[in-house]
């Protein structure tokens, strides 16, 4: 994988940058949408490609135990398995390992965890998940790390980043070379332990750096501590992923400091449970509001969606829970995050950042979308 | 609405039509999906398009009660609001209210049932049936009927029957003559009856007629009796409507005895209960011969989704409970649906109906068809 960095924001650390991979390029900054089980909830690979996308995530936790990666590699990839034909990114299951795993034992060597879906026992190392992230084949694989809570002591933080630091080292040595391993940063919401963990993971030289153990409950100040902290220390010429993250404003905000690639299920989750995205700020389809409402969800949306189905429809189905409701509302909901990065790629081409960011919340309610939990 | 009869088969009843409706042609036979609540499960109205189908058929009975005929009227129809710009027939409620509704009372006048959503308590007449279709307006409408279970007492079976020529008269006098009513034959599994009610329901010389009562549990046999009784009674210069059928062996079938048109949830339902037809016969996508299949489901088939996916994805797909496993599986058996249909057409047009049969059957497996319950 090649990183160009095409131009940076003369305001803020902003970059427009282009990500070349065996699957085709991608422009950053960029959204990845969260294609969990091998499928972006409720939408086809044709959809997401018609949306615009050029990069989407996996999950190795989930693909790992179900359907084992061993099946995707006969499969001849999750590529071929899945047929997306552009770039895919794995993550290395160290965030679902601690938050959905039931967790028999951490040590030194890796983590022996239950199975949610038939509760039999597993054991993940970063050799294993190397290994696995290699079966599955993406263009971009995450470094196996240990992703506290929040909140963590800062004992126990200091452990798991030096663990994730070990791991990381570990992951590196079983690494190919092939696919572009990237490492993360933790250390919590401790400043020391996250500038140790920056240092760290730079200092490995791997093709790109994330920032992780963000998004897990803390407040967003935390999170953009985090972010302040070790976005400035992690190299220039190479791509910055904060991951789970986030809300459309929380990735302006993070685009501005140097940040280039996200993903979230805000778009695709919140779409599920009918509470979609416009240029005014979120709605939530169930409300009264909307039982007569024969306009479009975004009046500034020229989405399939937007072009060919009143609020009105949507909440009749969302009501009913049918299933095209949350083909909608996801649909819907991905053109707006498109929307949104596209909005960002131009105002940096322009020198215009902030100014986006002004307009931006000029319409949309903050109120809104501050209120809106993290999810990851 | 207009229909023109095109071309007799030589050798079997089958006629070759077209239908033309405000909303414009259909060919027939035709099999329309159904759209109970202002949407095919699982698909849009775009992919409908795309897939060919030129009608659908609505449930006045689940539309009535969500969103309720009043808020259709006022999005401009039904057409408008679930953006269908094609032919649309909406079914009286009378098969839901004796099927679905817990019944509290049947008159001459009407019948009284309470909501399946919420218990509330609600009155249909023919009267009022009527203008809840028209509210809805659909290019095609049903008369108000009576239909029996199976089994039914001669003595249950002659009242319903009595009841439904009453109501079809009344639904006529109701009827503004802008949407074309088709009036609905009864009469249980009794052949006086069901010859006695095709007399008098084509004798009202509605736009269209239906025979309906049939797909309510009872053994193919007798369905088969039923419409053999009746179908060369009702005039052959309308189109003949079978309701609620049926596999695509029977949709051969009837078409042979002088059906024109049909609807069933087969193909939908099924799909979303991991059932797909194939040119070999219905398979069930939980099988574990499928899990490292990366053939596509039908390998006949030249549909998008067996294009772009294989069994093994799909299977992965319904184990994993995600959404596109509906959406693949709906997509793909009523892309079955339709390629029978246009083989249909085509060996009337050719004079070959017997033969496309034979056809069909010599790799479609017949176990499995005849298996399969009757699904309405």
């Amino acid at each position: 994988m090649r990183f160009e960095a095409l131009r940076r924001d003369v305001k803020t650390k902003a970059r427009l940058g282009v990500c070349h991979t065996a699957h085709g390029s991608f422009q950053t900054p960029a959204f990845m949408p969260v294609g969990t089980q091998a499928t972006v909830k409720a939408v086809t690979q044709e959809e997401l490609r018609e949306l615009g996308y050029d990069i989407i995530l996996a999950n190795t936790y989930h693909l790992y135990l179900r359907p084992g990666h061993e099946l995707i590699k006969k499969a001849g990839g999750l590529h071929k398995f899945m047929n997306w034909d552009r770039a895919i990114l794995t993550d290395s299951g160290g965030y679902q390992v601690f938050s959905l795993g039931d967790i028999r034992k951490i040590t030194e060597d890796g983590v022996k965890f239950k199975s949610y879906i038939d509760g039999s026992e597993h054991f993940f190392t970063p050799e294993s998940v190397i290994d696995i992230e290699a079966a599955i084949g993406a263009d971009i694989i995450m470094a196996f790390d240990e992703c506290p809570p929040y909140p963590s002591t800062y004992e126990y933080a200091r452990e798991a980043t030096q663990r994730t630091h070990d791991w990381a080292v570990r992951c590196k040595e079983a690494w190919s070379g092939k696919q572009a391993l990237f490492g993360i940063v933790q250390g919590s919401t401790f400043r020391d332990l996250r500038e140790w963990s920056a240092e760290f993971i730079s200092s490995l030289d791997l093709p790109g750096n994330a920032i992780g153990g963000v998004s897990v409950g803390e407040p967003k100040p935390s999170m953009r501590e985090a972010v302040e902290w070790t976005a400035h220390l992690l190299p220039e010429h190479k791509p910055r992923y904060l991951m789970g993250v986030g809300t459309p404003l929380d990735i302006i905000d993070f685009v501005m400091l140097g940040i280039d690639m996200f993903d979230c299920v805000l778009p695709t989750r919140l779409g599920r449970n009918g509470s979609m995205y416009t240029t005014y700020g979120r709605i939530n389809i169930k409300n009264a509001r909307f039982i007569d409402d024969f306009s479009p969800l975004d009046p500034e949306c020229d989405c399939l969606v937007c072009r060919n189905y009143t609020s009105a429809y949507i909440r009749h189905l969302y009501k009913s829970e049918e299933i095209l409701a949350a083909r909608l509302a996801t649909y819907h909901n991905l053109a707006f995050y498109q929307r949104v990065i596209r909005g960002i790629r131009e105002a940096i081409a322009a020198d215009r950042l902030a100014d986006y960011r002004r307009e931006f919340l000029s319409k949309y309610s903050v109120g809104a979308e501050l209120k809106q939990e993290t999810v990851s």
